[in-house]
This record gives C-alpha cells, structure tokens and sequence, in this order.
C-alpha cells in the first residue's frame, strides 16, 4: 500500500471514528483489555522473535530492557486501556457558548482533530496507549513503532483490529507502518491535507528528523532541562525534600531536576545539608564556581552544563544573586519543560508563576508532578513543549479541537 | 542582519512583550493610532512609490487596488487598532483550575505564543492590523509583506516602532523582513527554536509554499468551499434570504457559498424561485445533472467545479437525495472551513452539526458570519482551517497558549 493510500484509508475511517458513541469506543477497549489477557502467549512468543533478533544484532542492554514484554508489562498494558476507558469522552463537549446581538447562539464544540500519527521507539506498550487515546478522542490513528520492536507491535496491532472488528467497527480506524523504508515515512510526512498532526515519542534525533521531514503540524518536546529555584525565604527543609524527589525519584525522566538554582544568602546553610542528601543517593553534582567556593570537592559546571539534559543522578548547581538572576538563567538554558520555585515570599512566588513561561510552573512543589495523572489530566500522549494548541501533558482534551456552531434563525451578514 | 540574528532579537524581545501590562500595551496601541493619523502625508507618499512602481512593472489593476492606500484604508487601520484596544488583554487569566487530592491546586493559564511570524500579501493594513493583535497578546511579531508594498510597509513599521520607543518600550518587538531574497524567508521558516508559529495569509500557492518549507507549525487556510445544504423541511423564504447573503454579500471573501446543495423534494419549487433571485444579481450558475432538468438554461458543473473556490459571482448547485448525500458531498470536496444547512427538522439540524466537521457550522444563519467580529471574538489575524490549537477565526484567545500553574506546600512525587 502507497503512502497515500494507508494516509486515505485512515483519513475516511476519521469520520468513522468521529461519530462512535461513547459507549461503543468503551466496548472496543475492554474488548482490547480482555484479548491482550486471552492471547498473552501470542503477545510474549512475538516479543520473544524480537528480543531473539535484537540480541542476535547486539542491540545495547538497555533497549532490549525497554522492549521487552513480561507480565508486568502486559498488566501496565491492561491497566492503561482501562485508566482511558474510565475517562470522560470529550468529543462533543460544549466548552462556551454565548449569544450575539443578532440572536445568532454561537459555541465552541471539541470534535476530535483527525488522523493522528504517532511515530515512537522500542517500548510496545506505546502501541496500545496511542491507540487507546486516540479512539478514546475520536481520532484516526497512524502507529509506527521502533523496528526493534516489530513482532510485538505486529502483535498488539492485530489485537487492536480484532477488537474493532469484533465490534463491528470498521478496523481502518487503526493503520500500522509495516516497513523500514524510511522514505515510506518522509512520504507520509508529506501529505499535510489527509494527515492532521504528528507526534513523534522519542530521543532528540528521532524528534529532530520528524520536524525536518514534516509538512504536517508536530507537538514534541525534544529535551527536558528542569529547574529549581530555591529561594533565600524558602522553608529549607521542604527544600530538601523537593529537590531530592525531583532528582532521584526517578531521574531518567523528562520532568527531573536538571539544574538547581540558589540563592546566595542561603547558599552557606542549604547547599551542604543538602549535598549529604543526594550523597546517600548518589548523585554527581557540578557547580558553579561560588557553589564551588561552599562545596570544595564539587567538579566545575561549565557552559554546556546548563544546556544539558543528563537524564541521570547528576546535577548542575548554580548560585544566583536574586530572584531575576534565577529567572534569566531559566530563560536562556531553559527547554520550556517544568521550572519551580521554592519561597515562602508572596511577591517572588507570583513573579516566578508569571515570568517563567514553561509548561508547567510550581510553587514549592516538585517538577516530577508535571505528568498527565499527577496534574489530574489522566493518561497522557506524552509532553509537549510546542507552544502552540497543547503545552504541557496532552491528555484526552489536547487530542480535540473546537469548532465553531451557531444555531441561527435566519442571521445574515450586513 | 542575519536570519538567525534577526529571529533571535524578536525572541529576546519576546520576554519583553509578554510581561507588558494591559495599560502599557493599550498606550502604544493608541498612540500608533495618532502617530498614523498625523503622519498619513508621509504614509500616502510611500504608498504612492509602490503605486508608481506598480504601474510601471504593469501590475494587475485589482493588486494596485488592493495596495492602494487613501483616506478610507488609514481610516480602516486607525478602526483597527481601536477595536483590538478595546478587547480584553488575554495573558494571564487563568481558564480553569482545580485541587488535586494531594492539595495541589493546578490551573491553566493564558500566556504568549512567542514569536510569530506573519507573512502576507499586498495589504498594507494587514502591517498594522498583525502588529496590533501580537502586541496585546503579548506576542513578538515579525512581518513580511508583499515586495509590491515595500515602501508602504516601511512607513508603516517606522511608526510602530516609534509608538513603541515613545513608550519607552523595545521597538525589537516588532521585526520587519526587509529583503526580496527568498532564501531568506526560507531560512526564518527552518528555525523552528527561535520562532514559534507562522501565520501565512494569501493565496493558495504562497501557503502551500510556507508549509512547504517550514519546520515551525503553521496555522493556515487552502482555501474556503463553502457549502449551504437547503433541506426539504427548510422555511423557503428564509433559505432564499439566507443563500442570497451567503453568495452574493461579498463574493470574493472565503466564507462565501461555493456550493448549493438542495433537497430534491423541494428542488422543483425552491431552485426557479432562487434562480430568480441570483440572476437579479448577475450570479453565473452551473449545476448538476439532476439542477439542469428543472433549470434548463444551467450550464453543467464538472468534478472539477465541487473542489472550486469560485471567490465570484459562480455557484455550483447540487441537487441530493437526503441529508447523508450532502454531508457526504461535504466531506469528499468541502475544505473544512464553513458550512450551512437550513432546516426546520430538529433531528437533522443535530446530525448536520455533529457530523460535519468545518471550523464553522451553522443552522440556518449565512456562512458569511464566519469572521471574528460577527461572531463576537473580535479582530481575527484571518480564519484557520488547520485542525489544531485555533480552528476557526484567530482571534486574541488564538494568540495564547495555557501553560499549566500549580501551588503546593510541598507535594512531592510517589
């Protein structure tokens, strides 16, 4: 099948999609719930082609850890269609409406955006969560998964179709890439009039080459480089504890502590109690040279530092003047992702909340709550750092647009 | 100046216009608006190069006429201003918020784009009127207007930048692409981290140019194929009124009727009568099969005339068996913009607005109203069919995007 023919397919199965009930889309996915629990043997044999493969062509530790499919997998699998089945629709919703001199009652009504391709990596799970998102929204969806990962996302693939079937739903709601042929995927980027929006999941490089390619509208963040203020009011021994959650609790993710500002007039007192903290968990920090002067054993942060994402128990450490110091630096290394601030002061708390534009700000809270269930949002497509339509988690809501309606009696234009 | 150089002022100045105050931004915009009162003799003087240049390079009479500026057009521009300083500021409201179990309390609230870059044709209103609505959303703007208006452009910008250093407020804000050089709009176009949305605002092929070339996401509109669906429970002298105002109050704009779609249960009473009422205002018909038997003088419309934005006094009429045809002919050749029925069927109305989903439909009101002011959002930067972030008019709100604020005593990630 042409590109252009799998983008048509799955742009005529959007008005399929569209207009399901909600209580036919909940049915579909605890279909899909209850065949990724009957055929788990047929998922794991897949996998285990793949994993055979993968170990064959010596792929790193590590990828083969994220592409591997266990019970526990398969139970976060099951556990995520049901968090989407359990969500409120939000097709249809009238989100305003109001009513012009005219007598013209005009609203906004989300409808779900279209055809949605979702480009990701190793991890299979992504195939049922895009999918279960996407249906959830009303949306037509294009899955390519990582290579690596073939057999397995084949697998779930044809579950998803089954349960559609079954449903007596047309399947073509769901198209799957089945090809390495980059070209195929560059061609698919192309075609911005059947296609509505990409959204690539994955390394910087992967992201880099999707908005190079695309002519079709991307929502991605390519890095994370969060931070914490931490103020000279602030309580310190919530300090701490923010600031350890938010680099340890789990530091390979997006939204951990990259970079960690503060003030001088507490550096003195805050920044050894608070480097035995993160010694007892391992974390390697660099810093500045006024952090330097205070933690003498500290290995100098240079430039590149503050630009980076370790994605590990490492930290950059810089000593700030004031609150503005703080702020600039945020705004010249920053990535747009989650920045807090640690105050007890009501001005600074405010001018930290309106000056730093990221996706998600907070105020003496850690950066690891900026995740779709942590906010409240519910299962999410990932975070977007795009500021245009969805910054920050895209949950449900994220994956509609509003039209316009207006129930008139006769209105013209004068 | 380079590309680069000049993407990145506009960010730095970025900061500066997003943390304005509604007070401040309202100065400068009321301020421009003398400053282009008492300086229209130099504004008509560039203008006046264009138009002798225009001349000379035999330029179509209607381009001349659209760049023409004389007392009604600054009229227009001050008009302009005035309506986008009498909106409401929307950065920082906050749309929505909510406490989460934790004690969180997580809200979303309005900030700036960014930087936005508008490209446009020979207008030179559209200059002041681009410039308005970035300033009071708190957006950076860079301009690019058509090489015929180049002169008019330039008094233009002098203006807004001095409206903006006599508030004592960086004129970087504002940037103007001052080159005929393509490859130096293409390169803008690829700095996707410098420069967050382009607005292209034109023709066809100038659009499909920018979404060719861009890797920042592009809000746009192809084009307007705009359709009324005249059922048969239809009030009659309402449907005569209402097809009337939708093609022939200003034919050459995107919400216009293209397309007539007529129940044929009421195609022998309702197209003489309307066919009447058309030819008293010189409107060219073409038709279906089934139009040419009831109005024989028709000429036949071909495939090619159900894509075609007429954007003139030409309408393509079709006559359907039901209401599934029509959606169904708005689905293969509509383009997502505006779309009508008109209906006294309370069933049918529904299924029309649920099913077709173009960033305005209406019941029984002229697609015509499909514009910022009549719909009551106000002053629009054009109308988009691209189907996500600002479906419909972009208005103020369509400037924004919500980032995500949350106030905690300390919450921490599990």
């Amino acid at each position: 099948m042409s590109p252009k023919e799998l983008a048509q397919k799955a742009k005529e199965a959007s008005f399929v999609s569209a207009s399901l009930s909600t209580e036919k889309k909940n049915r579909i996915l605890s279909r899909l719930k209850n065949l990724i629990e009957s055929e788990k043997s047929y998922i794991l044999q897949e996998n285990q082609k793949d994993l055979e493969e993968a170990q064959k062509i010596g792929l790193s530790k590590s990828l083969i850890e994220r592409m591997k499919v266990d019970e526990k997998v398969l139970r976060e699998m099951t556990s995520s269609i049901g968090d989407v089945l359990s969500l409120p629709d939000p097709v249809g919703e009238i989100t305003k409406m109001w009513r012009r001199p005219n007598g013209l009652l005009v609203g906004r009504m989300r409808i779900p955006i279209g055809v949605i391709f979702v480009i990701y990596e190793s991890r299979p799970n992504v195939t049922v969560e895009a999918f279960s998102l996407c249906l959830k929204s009303g949306n037509a969806v294009i899955l390519k998964g990582g290579s690596e990962a073939l057999n397995s996302n084949r697998a779930l693939y044809t579950l998803i179709r089954r349960s559609l079937s079954e449903e007596g739903v047309s399947p073509e709601i769901v198209q799957m890439v089945d090809t390495q042929d980059r070209n195929y995927i560059y061609q698919l980027l192309e075609l911005d009039e059947l296609i509505d929006l990409v959204i690539p999941r994955g390394g910087e490089e992967l992201i880099r080459t999707v908005v190079e390619k695309s002519k079709i509208p991307v929502l991605k963040h390519y890095k994370g480089v969060c931070h914490i203020f931490v103020d000279e009011s602030a309580d310190l021994s919530m300090a701490y504890e923010i600031c350890l959650n938010a680099k340890v609790q789990k530091p390979a993710t997006c939204n951990a502590m990259e970079t960690l500002l503060v003030h001088e007039n507490i550096a003195q007192v805050f920044l050894p109690e608070m480097e035995k903290r993160f010694s007892q968990y391992g974390v390697r920090l660099k810093g500045c040279e006024k952090t330097r002067k205070i933690l003498k054993m500290v290995e100098p942060a240079d430039e590149s530092d503050w630009y980076t994402e370790y994605l590990d128990l490492i930290l950059s450490i810089r000593v700030v003047t004031d609150i503005e110091e703080a702020i600039a630096h945020i705004k010249r290394y920053g990535s747009n992702h989650t920045d807090a601030i640690i105050t007890r002061d009501y001005e600074r708390a405010w001018k930290f909340l309106r000056e730093v534009n990221s996706s998600l700000v907070l105020v003496n809270a850690s950066t690891r709550l900026n995740d779709g269930f942590q906010l409240g949002l519910g299962a999410e497509m990932g975070i977007s750092t795009t500021r245009i339509h969805a910054f920050g988690p895209m949950g449900l809501e994220e994956l509609t647009v509003t039209k316009f309606v207006a129930f008139g009696n006769g209105q013209l234009r004068y």
